[in-house]
């Protein structure tokens, strides 16, 4: 099943190529890095992300950390409304800001945020490289009109649309407000990252237009959740602001629509491994632009040890 | 404020009248009976319902009644699928059958349920008379693609489009499938029920024909539900099959969309007070088809010792 793009690169991950959905083996590692005398965190919580393909650790930031980036956030979310540039997501109905993206470029905190040593020696230490930021944004969903957001492997996105060759990157959420089980909080399935899910399909011209918005290509079928679901169960990962979600890049994930009253916004980093940059596109499609994935502007992250007091 | 309606019943709850939304103090009880000798259940739940306007009882149905039922929904829902009469509401995308309408007329199963001493006298108790039923109707959420439902009290719908005179009327849903946190539960603000809360906006001619699949008109606004949330907050009612979630008229109550593979059904039954039929709709508009209303059919409902095994 093996392809080519059309750079020549060998496609170990084909998807949306007319075929039906299936399930393949993983030929990447998930923790990359074998010296456990330099491990950032505890070796238990390496082993829960290599088994279930996620942790979170909360109590990273501290409390004038985390409101020092949620001022950030605030700021540029109402600085943004009247941009109509690509990088700033609107909501369909009301107009409201939904994702900022590029924030480790547009902004200086953000920027410091994705070399904290905190989170970029981790990345480093599960993708056993040195690392660049592949995406970022700011998420925000909205309280009482939240839209859900369906189930996706981001690798099969970032492999077919944006020629990531392997599986050996990763996200990083930063939650600035506090995740509850009803507010539409990141639901994932533990053991998922094992298999790529091959989607059915192929690629729209200019996907990424609608995609952000609501995703209807690079969907697992019904059956292929289901079966997924029977095997790893549904984790929801509530959390208090400032927790950091770690999640590999294959791991099945969504969320519900958000009614409550309260907002859920959160960072968002993904770390790919200087080895694997990216290629052209694995489908007959233009590049994403360079805020949705790096390419032009790829620099190593040098980890920094950081606070974000008195910004 | 108070208003008459064209049947000059007088007007205790008015909403959609063109005021703007306000808070109305509930000027009924929310439990009829004071006579606790004859409680059919623990006056500790009888005052978690008085305070919360809700309670969950678990394990009334042996595991064959939970079956019976079970059985009974999936028939009814696979032979009503072609029906294309007012009863049988079906999800807008797929054509799946949503709710179907009036099961305690339709089916012996149901009509037996909505008897069942279990229920029917704990409705006696709480409303303090004889009861009947207002509606009933099985609710189908679909996995992967299930509709959030906004937030909504029961009782201002009720007492603007169907003529409900005064809170004295409770919902019993009997849960089929098990309600997860993450498969679009039941989600009520506790204490919401001792305020009306006025809602903007007027009635549209045959507004139930679209606000059973997405209520528009009736809704909270977004300052009115964040008042209610900050004093009450939100409980999500997780449960087993064959559990009994009994709500009051007026609690405030919602549900988010359901992305996982887990559907979620239920068997929905109100009962109002012989003493509080319905009289002319409080607003401009024809009443709702019986089906949505017993208005015509109205007979109290006489307690009986139940099961449904071997059905």
């Amino acid at each position: 099943m093996k392809q080519q793009n059309s750079q020549q690169a060998e496609d170990y991950y084909p998807s949306r190529n007319g075929q039906p959905s299936i399930f393949l083996e993983r030929q990447d590692p998930v923790v990359y890095s074998t010296d456990k005398n330099n491990c950032p965190i505890e070796q238990e919580k390496i082993q829960q992300y290599q088994e279930n393909g996620f942790i979170v650790l909360e109590d990273i930031f501290s409390q004038s950390d985390i409101e020092a980036l949620q001022a950030e956030s605030t700021f540029l979310r109402q600085n943004s409304k009247d941009k109509h540039s690509g990088e700033v997501i609107l909501e369909p109905g009301s107009g409201e800001v939904r994702s900022i993206f590029k924030i480790h470029e547009s902004s200086a905190v953000f920027k410091k945020l994705a070399t904290d040593k905190r989170l970029a020696s981790l990345a480093e230490y599960l993708l056993g490289d040195k690392v660049y930021i592949h995406q970022s944004r700011l998420n925000y969903k909205l309280g009482f009109r939240g839209k859900n957001f369906y189930w996706h492997s981001d690798f099969e996105t970032w492999h077919v649309e944006d020629g990531m060759p392997r599986m050996r990157a990763l996200s990083m959420s930063i939650t600035l407000t506090e995740n509850y089980s009803f507010n539409g909080p990141l639901m994932l399935i533990p053991g998922s990252h094992r298999s790529f899910v091959v989607c059915e399909g192929e690629t729209p011209e200019e996907h990424f237009k609608s995609s952000l918005k609501n995703q209807e290509y690079g969907v697992p079928t019904d059956q292929s959740l289901t079966q997924l679901v029977e095997e790893g169960g549904i984790v929801t990962a509530t959390s208090k602001p400032g927790s950091v979600i770690i999640f590999d890049c294959n791991v099945m994930h969504g969320s519900n629509s958000n009614i409550t009253p309260f907002p859920r916004s959160n960072i968002f980093l993904v770390y790919n491994s200087m080895a694997n940059q990216v290629v052209a596109p694995f489908c007959e499609r233009s590049p994403r632009p360079e805020f949705i994935c790096t390419r032009e502007k790829i620099e190593p992250v040098i980890p920094v040890v950081s606070n974000f007091n008195n910004e």
